[in-house]
């Protein structure tokens, strides 16, 4: 029996997205693989799971030689299937990515890639979404797999504590370092773009812009991208918010 | 014009839900209510936003009298929506739910109800999901209810402070009162059901049970419904784990 830990590789971009193939690529070097994707983009799929529907997950080709599963599922469903259903052995990483995109700041809570990990995390294992700051099909990937090496590396050498993760986010171009962050205090402003079909319907695409809220300060995801150095945000499941916490004790309900 | 505040009624259960038609009621004794859902269950789709298909959202019979309108988007798509392209005016509050079924712990980050209270903080208003401990289609909202006036009566007196919501959990019965909570550290554990459909193709069920990791805390959400008490937790969107990062400060990438 292999020695070798076991590492999910997935990601929100579906089973074709180039980022996969180069995540797989930099795992081989660290264990034994199994991926598991969609068909389709899953992208901005946050912690969604499927209730209403049954799952499926079926062995496709292999990719770069490694057993691959195709699943109908979002990211989050695709890693609770790998955990116990269908695989023979219990993976000890869950790896998400290589996103197509930044995830940084506030986008962590809609994105499908941070979903997978944060759902790794919950399955007790070290877990790490990996993202590039760059859409292009012709992105990059190259610069951004000696990231992914170093993080991945520094995570097997020293774990994480459960139910934390990393959210790893890559430049384009040439890093210039590894910075530990917080995330960025912002949001997306959305401007909607309203449109009429054929049959005289509304419909509205949504697009929108980011805002950040502190351009000022220097510890966070979007100074470090912005500064062509690779984010590393460590990522809690636990949502309270405490210092609020203390001003609701005062409340008369 | 109104001087009434506009409060924004959503959910994750679908337009037909009881629920909903409870909260619009409550709400009536606030302010202006205007109603957004969807036509289907969108159960479980955590902050899910769709960005590979346009958002259609039409005016339909109004509920209990409010303008309504029926979106094919998640639950925050919907918010997204009516902040920016649907309404004349702008909510002031955005309350979500009332779920049929719980929200505590850990189902925070899965939850549709939730993610559409969290893009009402994001928008910058006051923003409360509620949810029920009773998934039964005859459940006894009356009580709950009262919970809901009292709770959202303190968050207009109030406010909240920006980016943060209120998680707000309902024991079925007559419950004994509010407490301010944090959330219960656990998880779900999945125990997929595998079937074979009539093409002797497999597929699986997502079914599970609840673990949590603290039985014996007082100050969190699980505990204050198992003791019939209605819980109260303050949602961040900062998902940054701090004490991680000072532990990631050391680490040699």
């Amino acid at each position: 029996m292999s020695e070798k830990p076991l590492i999910l590789v997935t990601n929100d971009d579906g089973i074709h997205a180039r980022g996969l193939r180069e995540l797989v690529e930099v795992m081989h070097f660290f264990g034994d693989v199994v991926v598991i994707s969609s068909e389709v983009s899953m992208s901005g799929k946050s912690s969604a799971i499927t209730v209403d529907q049954p799952l499926r997950a079926v062995e496709v080709e292999k990719i770069n030689g490694v057993p691959t599963f195709k699943s109908n599922g979002t990211p989050v469903d695709s890693v609770k299937l790998s955990f116990n259903s269908l695989l023979e052995r219990t993976p000890d990483f869950v790896v998400s990515g290589i996103n197509h995109g930044a995830n940084s700041s506030i986008s962590i809570i809609y994105s499908g890639t941070m979903g997978a990990a944060i759902e790794g995390s919950l399955h007790g294992v070290p877990s790490v979404g990996f993202s590039l700051d760059d859409f292009s099909p012709d992105a990059d990937f190259a610069k951004a797999k000696i990231i992914v090496a170093k993080v991945f590396q520094s995570v097997v050498e020293n774990g994480l504590p459960p139910f934390t993760c990393l959210n790893v986010n890559i430049p384009k171009g040439k890093p210039k370092g590894i910075k530990v962050c917080r995330q960025t205090h912002g949001k997306w402003v959305e401007e909607f773009e309203k449109r009429t079909d054929p049959h005289g319907r509304e419909y509205h695409w949504l697009a929108g812009y980011f805002k950040n809220f502190e351009e000022d300060s220097t510890e966070t995801d979007i100074y470090a991208l912005q500064n062509n150095y690779a984010s590393v945000v460590p990522v809690t499941v636990d949502m309270t918010c405490y210092k609020t916490m203390e001003v609701l004790q005062n409340w008369k309900f």
